[in-house]
């Protein structure tokens, strides 16, 4: 009942199960890689959208705020893999980001607006997937790791979608969010050739 | 004697005055938003570099952890703007940060080098002139603003000047260093037309 409204709250079309967490949880190495490299981009995208909005005066702070919670987990998933002897280095990405990015519309202010709603969705379904991890991982040193970024992780959608409720109607906001919930959930379900957050 | 020992460590060949808080702190308003962006462009660069040298680990938790803490300037400048009914805008910059970006070196290490060492240059500087503010400026409120920046800042120039001294041999980083010092205080003689953190 917990988990439903939890993911009720997160707006997602497909749902994340048991059985992805099976199916990546023998090469949690790269998992994890790609993990540290998912924070970091999540951070480098809230900072670029400082530069690229500076007349929103309201997505400065929010975003500014989001960043760091980032970098923060970043850091603490570079210590993980420290004290597990994983070494840091570039991965190919899961095509997710990209194909999402890719549906953002090019003319402002539809733009602005996509980029919320894309960053909304990838922060719900990589708390969802956090969420996932930190219930059936077999590795519970490592659940414990990801239960422990959840409830920022979990806030991040909210602020996006906060955002994205400034730039546009509500009526507007709800219709596209739902379109590209769609086509996320799509993007999902043709698997990534390797395991990743996002596969 | 302490103020001494201070700029003596942050290895500056042009020292700044109380002359040059006098010369700004008429135009206030427009060095409170000019520093808002130097903060944001201080993540920014920090966040990039993440992205540039993901092989080279020992940049990424030192960056990460300076880029939240240029953030949380940030976050503290949009306060101070906010409290004093100051609009966020966009501001032309100084030339300073492009003038010496142009100097850093195309080809690998030596561009590394140095980003490194420019970075230590603009971090002592900036730490510099908010000791300046701090000590001389007419404002008593907005120079505690700045004292309580000072310590995090101090620290940034030797982050920056640790990890170049992980790419290169120290007799190299002394010299690369002492030419870039010297071409920062001609740059910064070539005064900006208008009132900013770096003219």
């Amino acid at each position: 009942m917990r988990g439903e409204r939890f993911e009720g709250v997160l707006n997602l079309v497909d749902k994340t199960d048991a059985a992805w967490v099976h199916r990546v949880s023998p090469h949690m190495d790269q998992v994890l890689v790609d993990h540290a490299h998912c924070e970091k981009k999540a951070a480098g995208a809230a900072v670029k959208l400082l530069f690229s909005y500076p007349h929103h005066r309201f997505i400065q702070a929010p975003l500014a705020q989001l960043a760091r919670e980032e970098l923060t987990h970043f850091e603490q998933i570079l210590a993980v893999l420290d004290q597990r002897g994983i070494v840091y280095r570039s991965l190919p990405p899961s095509p997710y980001g990209g194909k999402l990015h890719a549906l953002v519309r090019r003319d402002e202010p539809q733009r602005a607006l996509d980029v919320m709603l894309v960053s909304a969705l990838i922060e719900a379904r990589s708390c969802e997937r956090m969420r996932a991890l930190s219930l059936y991982l077999p590795d519970r040193q490592l659940a414990d790791v990801y239960r422990g970024l959840l409830a920022e992780e979990a806030r991040h959608h909210g602020v996006y979608l906060a955002l994205a409720r400034q730039l546009a109607d509500p009526e507007i906001v709800r219709t596209r969010f739902a379109e590209l919930a769609d086509e996320e959930s799509q993007i999902l379900r043709a698997r990534a050739p390797f395991p990743r957050l996002h596969t």
